[in-house]
């Protein structure tokens, strides 16, 4: 039995979750395997409902559970209360509580939705598969930060901080990763300008010493947001901060042509996991069954493989999402001319069907 | 008669700076204005001569001058050295030096070369007009930096630091900007997880007030690069940080098609400004006559417009540029099929003889 904290969320959070369940449902029934859900409020509902983002004694019921899956939080009806009761503060709870210092975030692309890249086919045939390495619980988004007022004039800052042994393990994370993939690490940093940034690149230095099978190369951060665009099959791992990877994994998400397929599983030291889509709480479609839900469902797949160890269960459902995409079948972000538009429950049912 | 400081710097910078000044001495006889280069050694060059990244005395000339027209500094040659001695350090020093808070990228594309765009026809057909306006001497670039040991375990910091009196001085120039073009202004943060940007937005907020003919609206750092990739017609001005203008203009630049084509202006409260192409010194290429000089070309009609006041002289130069295009000439970074291929000089040539 494993047991799993469930947070649906703000937005199309709760629609894309309900189909997720409904393929992990499927797996159990398949493999055998039971899963207990544990549903937490947190974002926004839980604002509205408790007055916090996340209750301190739910955060607690979650690090008791296995792995947490995640739909999304915010949106703009809470976009004006202050930064410690914003619904984004339950993610950095939840993140930084669960220790899931290891954020991956894959960004494939696949061969049915070439179509909808912003990329040209020259560019997109020479094939996008690149693994996404951030940081998830230092830099800029935990170091210290405050307001003072000198001479009459305020100020506000925020310090983007790492130590040798922050950055050791998340590099140690992206040369596993690079290793079981196509052996190239391409670190992004801006080291001609950051202190932090030159830790990170003599750290990442030290620990590739132990991968001499994967090639390591260093890159700006301006540079790789040009390169991401130029040629990404030049990318297999890109190890970066938190911030430097909250910019780049979106921007690698976009050009492989929708948001609404990328799933993310955060990692920490044992099989602990917080797994959710990439992309965020869509109001502007919220409860009208458009949302695409395979994003979370492949989210799914990643709780099962890094956290249960369920690699058969996890290629299942992968495929799963493949044959229905190979079908025809897509929502709304996808669609593209000649194919078979469905909405988030059709999806969600052609996909367990396939499993 | 205006007086230029005049920095070659290294790799191409002084290829591309040679095509710039002959255009210069051609605008000097057809509009009878004489200019006056002082030539000064920075980056990597400098350091190799006399051990500095730039000498105090070369940061006191530049000064005296009306405004500064830069090539390119640095190199993997100089990037082995500590941080305070590296070629990139003479940037900081004459951005700082000259305070010139306000970075002006524009991101242009032009119909000549829409095939050199990474994006896809309809994507690029909507056609793009940006204008980044980048704080330019604040935020992590200058706030406090350095390392510590903590039980035995070093750590290395950036501070991202921003006061409303320099928020409000960089959103006026983008407002002011915005005036003149479009009248649109996405201000660019990450307000959901820093204080900075939070201080950031309210600032610009105020600021708005003064320009209720101009729309404001904000965005998320990682939303806007996706956005610039996936629909960049959206965007007017983009007025944003030092380090997140950092990365957006850079990917802004390369959605157009050739970060060679690409000049930009640093302004502070007077006259003075400091004018340089986006691209870097392309070490690879440096000294074979490959080089695109149009970028420099186009950072000297930046210069006459915002410095000596020459709006006719700047579009004449900018004009030329444009003729050329239409004829065809290409360097090889933005050569196409059917065009004409010519090297640095000859591009330098065809642009003077049209003006
Ligand atoms: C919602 C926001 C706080 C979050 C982040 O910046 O980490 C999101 O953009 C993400 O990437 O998961
Ligand atoms: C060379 C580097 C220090 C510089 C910067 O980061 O500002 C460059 O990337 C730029 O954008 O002008």
């Amino acid at each position: 039995m494993h047991r799993i904290a469930v947070i649906p969320g703000d937005g199309i959070g709760p629609e894309v979750i309900e189909q997720a369940l409904l393929v992990l449902d499927k797996v159990s029934s398949k493999f055998g395997v039971r899963f207990e859900y544990i549903f937490i409020d947190a974002g926004g509902c839980a604002i509205d409902k408790y007055g916090v983002p996340i209750r301190d004694e739910d955060l607690e019921l979650v690090k008791k559970c296995e792995a947490t899956l995640l739909g999304a939080v915010g949106g703009p009806k809470w976009d004006g209360l202050p930064g410690n009761l914003r619904p984004e503060q339950a993610l950095l709870k939840l993140r930084g509580g669960l220790k899931v210092y290891a954020n991956l975030r894959p960004a494939v692309l696949y061969d049915e939705l070439k179509d909808s890249s912003p990329l040209k086919k020259e560019i997109v045939d020479r094939g996008i598969d690149i693994l996404v390495v951030r940081e998830l619980i230092g830099g800029m988004y935990f170091g210290p930060k405050g307001r003072e007022v000198k001479d009459g004039d305020e100020a506000a800052y925020d310090t983007e901080v790492y130590s040798k042994s922050e950055v050791r393990r998340i590099a140690k994370v992206a040369f596993e990763a690079a290793r079981k993939r196509k052996k190239k690490v391409t670190s992004v940093d801006k080291a001609n300008i950051l202190e932090s940034s030159r830790l990170w690149r003599e750290t990442v230095e030290e620990v590739a010493k132990n991968y001499p099978d994967v090639e390591l190369s260093h890159m700006y951060v301006d540079n790789a947001s040009m390169q991401l665009v130029k040629d990404p099959s030049q990318f297999d791992v890109i190890l970066t901060s938190n911030m430097f990877g909250d910019i780049l994994s979106d921007e690698a998400s976009m050009i492989v042509g929708s948001i609404g397929m990328l799933a993310s599983a955060s990692l920490g030291e044992g099989k602990i996991g917080l797994y959710e889509p990439i992309h965020g709480t869509a109001p502007d479609i919220a409860g009208q069954d458009l949302a695409n839900p395979i994003a979370t469902i492949l989210s799914a797949a990643m709780m099962l493989r890094y956290s249960f160890n369920m690699e058969d269960a996890a290629k299942a459902i992968e495929n799963a999402v493949k044959i229905a995409l190979k079908e025809g079948y897509r929502t709304r972000d996808i669609y593209t001319e000649n194919c078979k538009l469905v909405g988030t429950k059709q999806m969600g049912k052609i996909i367990c069907e396939n499993i």
